[in-house]
């Protein structure tokens, strides 16, 4: 079973049968921290950023930029991680934007998005020096120019635009067709009428213009399909209205594997690719390179992030099914109730058994739909205290938990040189009433 | 339009065009409290646990008890008022007991549930003086022994069994049925088994057997089947074992109305109608009439709540969709996510304008996902500033929230007598990196 392939190179197992994560013990960790516990491998967190930065440099004009999606896991001690890296940051909240004040990231690096930013969110995010706003509607620009003619200053803008690309990616994260919530539509002349209104607006800067055709990419490459499509409408922009946009940020991002058939993207050769594209879009459209960013978050954090758990029981059911119960769930990763999402399960603390049981992997919530993954390989042995592993946990699992069955939230742990290190702790029972008068 | 039949009678119209909500003014809430805002009715929350508590008293017998199930919505003024009504606690996790503990609740009269109870959680039940375990499986019976000999004292336990009921609800909140993670099953001899080892664990002291065959039940009576099942099972157990269990716990429980085509259930009558074909079965089993328990939660509390959002801007995509966006979502109403639940959803200051505009009702998380409803009815003059309040999100809305996105949880403000009273305070920015180190 030591042959086995694992979903990440930085799962290893030792010889009693632990599996190591980071070069560290699991079995050790959840000992020293209790459980349920995300794992978050710094090294890896490094590397994946790396790829990016490092694909950018070789292959962009001077000042891309690489943005991290911080809403796939923002505490602070992560974004503090992306800025030593150099890259950006994607926000989408006051809360997000206070973390990175927090975290004393480069504020003129963050860029704000939201589909519904209200003008208190406007100012707050204007007082703090956000250094741009990704704007998805004419309302939106009229609120920032308000604010920014109140504060005597000019603000940077992308402009979003949806491409009218359909990306076959999960429903719930596929947003560059016409028809969504996000952004102004190249095809119904909104995305021309708001740059139009925005060269006009005294206060606004246009850096650019934005798009998201869907994350968790694999197949087709979407990204040269909408880069396409966005030099095109810059090559008109600048035809119709006298204007081409230094910058062109086209969203996230590669797609991460969960279960070993998902395989895998090289993302290098992927933005080499890219890049290819760009140039040879330039040239025939007789436009310079625009700066280029992309907002990775899944493919930064995912595989950098494993949760632990205990394990309460096997429950088999003759004739049905089993059932192996652990004392987190849907409310520390809601993934699999929200989209049915696929993870690798491993019996962390006894690797080198033969897993002969499949059992449903489900959690301790209160409801029939806590399921962290169905039909799981175990060893037989598996029982009460023993530990389970899920892989590839580091995007939208702490950042989508709940308190839901007043569960505490687990803490986030750093690991790094054979050093761990909470960067988020654990929440208590007092945390949880803190709010009830 | 001041006609129009609401989803439930605590909403009126104002000659305004205002919505009012247990007889206060939506408008001027959103304004004192800021939005997103939860409301909760005081005086419906009572209404509806005397449904339960008065039809109880008149029906079984002395002693039966209805049990509030916390995990719809638990913070400790909630759980002080369902003390107030008399109602028993169905908890699922030492952040519940702890929440009963602070509200002051009387121990004795609560129950713990979970599928996946750990020796912790067991030693913190016992320590706070939980009146009855509800117990899932052998394994648990040990632990639960285990720690009453421990502290030398007695444990009440209700042994959950699951009665082989294919409840046609939601699938989510489906757990009657034999594969199930909860329960230990009536037909694969698991259940007697079960009874059977705690007979004979001195430190236990069985109350009866528990079942939960589903929630948000309409239609054909699934509690009177499940008693019918239950009642044999016990009459067998008297007649194999020698014991007679004095209590009948049928779970929760009764359905709610969310849009005007769910229609009603009159629980009164539904409860007169189980204890009937329960005295029937009693006399044809030859067996004493059980204390009997329910577990209501979402009947209690759903339609006592109600939530107020601020939109941010209508989007209009010409020959595609229109979409209204607000300034919560999936963070604090996740339903729609996880399960596409309806919801009756208003235009809380335009109640007298007609709704000629249909659009998705979008929430402002960066996901494509985030939707609290597709398809509502709107006035066409719906813009940014106007108020949107969403129906029956007493349960499963406050108890399922997130921070996603780094969005902070709104406040549950209490409404009774023309006050209104915080319940739940606001979270700030500083309470979201109050974690991170």
């Amino acid at each position: 079973m030591s042959t086995e392939t694992m979903i990440c190179e930085n799962l290893t197992v030792d010889a009693r049968g632990h599996l190591n994560f980071a070069g560290q013990d699991t079995v050790s960790l959840a000992k020293e921290y209790g459980t349920p516990l995300y794992l978050m491998d710094e090294d890896r967190l490094r590397h994946n950023c790396r790829i990016y930065t490092e694909a950018f440099r070789k292959n962009f004009v001077p000042g891309s930029l690489v943005l991290y999606a911080s809403k796939a896991n923002a505490f602070k001690r992560m974004l503090a991680l992306a800025g030593e890296e150099g890259m950006g940051l994607d926000v989408v909240s006051p809360g997000e934007i206070y973390t990175a004040v927090k975290a004393g990231f480069d504020m003129s690096k963050v860029y704000f998005h939201s589909n519904n930013k209200t003008d208190a969110d406007v100012a707050f995010a204007m007082a703090h020096g956000v250094g741009c706003f990704v704007a998805e509607s004419e309302e939106e620009l009229y609120a920032i120019e308000a604010e920014a003619k109140n504060r005597g200053k000019h603000q940077r803008v992308l402009i979003r635009v949806t491409p009218g690309i359909d990306c076959h990616s999960y429903e719930a994260v596929n947003t560059g067709k016409v028809d969504s919530k996000f952004g102004l539509a190249i095809e119904t002349g909104q995305a021309e009428a708001a740059v139009r209104l925005a060269l006009d607006l005294p206060h606004l800067e246009i850096e650019g213009f934005h798009c998201h055709v869907g994350s968790q990419v694999f197949g087709e490459d979407v990204f040269q399909r909408s880069a396409t499509v966005m030099l095109e409408f810059m090559a008109r922009i600048r035809n119709t209205l006298g204007y081409l946009a230094p910058t062109l940020n086209l969203g996230g991002g590669y797609g991460v594997p969960y279960v070993l058939s998902d395989g895998t993207v090289d993302i290098a050769a992927r933005i080499a690719e890219v890049a290819a594209s760009i140039r040879s879009d330039c040239a025939r459209l007789g436009i310079r390179e625009p700066r280029i960013q992309m907002e990775p978050g899944r493919s930064i954090v995912a595989d950098a992030g494993l949760t632990l758990y205990t394990v309460g029981g096997l429950k088999t059911i003759p004739g049905y099914k089993s059932y192996v119960s652990i004392d987190g769930g849907m409310s520390d990763n809601p993934r699999f109730a929200l989209y049915g999402a696929r993870y690798t399960c491993l019996p962390a603390d006894k690797m080198l058994e033969e897993r002969t049981l499949t059992a449903d992997l489900v959690g301790r919530c209160c409801e029939s739909g806590d399921v962290i993954q169905e039909a799981v390989p175990f060893p037989a042995s598996i029982g009460r205290g023993d530990l389970v592993a899920v892989c590839t946990t580091g995007a939208y699992n702490y950042s989508m938990a709940s308190n839901y069955n007043r569960l505490p939230r687990p803490p986030i742990v750093m690991l790094h040189g054979g050093e761990s290190t909470v960067a988020v702790r654990r929440e208590t029972l007092e945390d949880l009433v803190a709010l009830d008068l």
